[in-house]
């Protein structure tokens, strides 16, 4: 059995990712980035609790020149996050640019670095018409560039690249993973506010019509 | 005419980069990045000269987890860089590891975030043996991920990466570039050292055995 690390967001796509790496790789380690996100301390703060629940090492990697640098409405130094369904023109302004590139790349530094062979993302397809860098294509050709520029050391994979929001909920409950132990909402407010695109995205997700998701929301 | 921006170093490669790109492009800006290396203070110092000097925009950045989690000779936390000249054996302790894949990320969205279409980096072909991450395979596959990530909007470019380092400074010498404004010893004292690897690999690439070179050792 080989070694992974994840990128460890806090949300429920890669909490889900954890919880399938878990019983796939024999030692996981998890990387939680700080890049000035809205929703940050909440965010790391879930993280933290995942580490925690799948006893797995965790480190924080701050990248300050993000906000400074770069302009996006995700970002605590933006403007603000639109309110209503995920669609293109709607989120586009949630882009940071190359977020994923850039924190592949250090994950497969860290990977490097610790002699550890895999490098997980959750990148799903629900992300695909908005964030380029959320794409098969995309992941293929960063596997690429992490095989060439460690000499066949690292690998960069996204199992969930092909599925919706939805499959991953369901891997999760068949995972027995606790939802309530990640975040979503864009706001960064005490609870989820149940209306940014982001928290329809989730209530659509885990069956919130349902009855079946546990998140509480304001609204 | 486009845009580029360049990972400026204050090394001899960058700079002769620099002065090629300002010649083939509209504007040209400047990324120093800031990651514990012994040398820093002189790279940045001599990166800031040939910013002036050519009258383009120099932005800083910080990477402070790589010092705190990668090991490496070239970094201030590390072992002590070894003497003699550039060779698999002696220098693979100087790997930071996926250093110019982390740095390339960096400023692939930086150039997204700026309306920038290339990015560019002094990879030669001195350095294929010891960094896989200055392989022409390397630099292609980035490219690639670069493009699908940023939905084609920026590309990566290595143009003096089938090069060796004496044929940069050839280029160098046509552009009238000075050679003086550049930092190449892994030491970090006052002069080069003269003695260590990259110094004994700038005196071959200079011609100081011919008196060409321009840079003052301490022997």
């Amino acid at each position: 059995m080989e070694d992974a690390v994840i990128l460890l967001s806090g949300g429920m796509d890669s909490g889900v990712l954890l919880a399938w790496a878990c019983s796939r790789f024999r030692t996981v380690e998890g990387l939680y980035f700080e890049y000035g996100s809205r929703h940050q301390e909440k965010e790391c703060a879930m993280a933290r609790r995942l580490a925690q629940h799948y006893e797995i090492s965790l480190t924080k990697i701050s990248l300050p020149f993000v906000s400074d640098l770069f302009a996006s409405s995700l970002l605590k130094t933006g403007p603000e996050v639109p309110e209503g369904p995920y669609a293109d023109d709607n989120m586009s302004s949630t882009v940071v640019p190359f977020r994923n590139g850039i924190m592949l790349s250090i994950a497969v530094g860290f990977a490097e670095n610790n002699g550890i062979e895999h490098v997980l993302i959750a990148s799903h397809s629900g992300d695909h018409p908005i964030y380029p860098d959320c794409r098969p294509s995309f992941t293929t050709a960063m596997s690429e560039a992490a095989a060439k520029g460690t000499a066949g050391r690292v690998c960069v994979a996204a199992p969930f690249n092909s599925m919706s929001k939805k499959e991953i909920a369901e891997i999760g409950r068949k995972l027995s993973f606790d939802f309530s132990m990640t975040w979503s909402c864009y706001k960064g407010l005490t609870l989820h506010c149940g209306r940014c695109a982001t928290c329809l995205e989730r209530k659509s997700a885990l069956g919130h019509d349902m009855g079946l998701d546990p998140t509480e929301y304001m609204q």
